[in-house]
């Protein structure tokens, strides 16, 4: 599907259908393409959390409130981003450039150590308050990729993220939950939003041009 | 472009190509990518600021710490986060919405009484980072159509924001930039980046199942 025909096409789905799975090989372009999003100094100062047992599912729907797409979709992707930055992991990031790429430079090597300057001190709030918006570039990316594999999904900002942190041990992994996002397939007789008109401002409404 | 393989195909393009602007009607196509990407409660917290003009581009280069893909390129855009939630806006969007529905009904105007009840009591400060989020969904949703159309983007944080948020006199809109994302295309002889191999971590190191 084209791409804009398929952000037309996506919503957030409000009822999925619990009998209709999504294919493996579906959830895995939907993984790469968050693999692949761009992020701050390409540090990727988040991962991400894929979620198909139904137990544990289950346990997360009151987390969030209640919504049942949680558990009527067949993966839920857990976006938790690093609490801080620390010298370790940008370290670690910049040795995996290195290894990937098979050499170093001065100038990376300064960026490095910049970074490491400038982010370690800075308060562990400060960080998270960077590191999580970098995982919503990924969340862009998952609802990209899901739209164009006509799957179906809900993003979510409403859920205890703290509950959800200890639910699933982030904090001894340094990571704090942030997005929930659902995978799965419409029921369409069932979802009162799906034939719904979606609504945006118009592009006068959206967009200034300065000429 | 297939988008796996335009997601590999982008990078954060380090020199553009003065000569050679993105036409039109790939630009039209990036934009109204924003214009889809899903916000919290549809509220759309942010708006799109389109800029050709050659002159004011060279104003926000020094803003950009002497990034030149600013006016390298052929269009800039800034990315600008309400810099609240008002009652006022909220109320907009809901109206927006019963008008381009045709319908207004009593759970969706509860929502909007939730809504007011909860965000313009908020800080500014609090609900600033919300909208900022929300925008870089917006980048997401940019950077997956600009790839697919083959257009070379650079998504930047970099920038001395109150610097530019003067400028542009978005203080007085309500609005603070939150990122920039210029358009053109790729100087590939003189990009140093371009030849590089794209680094992330491993779906290994990036991904935990929890079956």
């Amino acid at each position: 599907m084209d791409l804009l025909q398929a952000f037309a096409w996506r919503y957030a789905t409000k009822k999925m259908d619990p009998t209709r799975p999504v294919p493996a090989e579906k959830v895995e372009r939907i993984i790469e393409a968050v693999r692949l999003a761009p992020t701050s100094s390409g540090l990727q100062p988040f991962e991400l959390i894929v979620i198909t047992n139904a137990e544990l599912r289950a346990k997360i729907v009151p987390i969030a409130y209640g919504q049942q797409q949680i558990v009527d979709g067949s993966h839920l992707l857990v976006f938790a981003a690093w609490d801080t930055y620390t010298a370790e992991r940008i370290n670690a990031a910049f040795d995996t450039a290195n290894a990937q790429r098979g050499f170093t430079n001065e100038g990376w090597e300064n960026y490095r150590q910049t970074l490491i300057g400038r982010y370690p001190p800075r308060s562990a709030a400060e960080n998270f308050a960077h590191t999580a918006r970098q995982a919503y570039i990924g969340l862009g990316f998952a609802l990209a990729a899901a739209a164009v594999e006509e799957v179906d999904s809900t993003p979510m900002e409403g859920f205890d993220s703290a509950a959800l942190d200890e639910l699933l041990q982030l904090p001894a992994k340094g990571l704090k939950s942030v997005l929930l996002l659902p995978l799965g397939y419409r029921d369409a007789a069932n979802d009162w939003l799906v034939n719904l008109k979606k609504v945006r401002r118009t592009r006068e409404q959206f967009v200034t041009e300065l000429k």
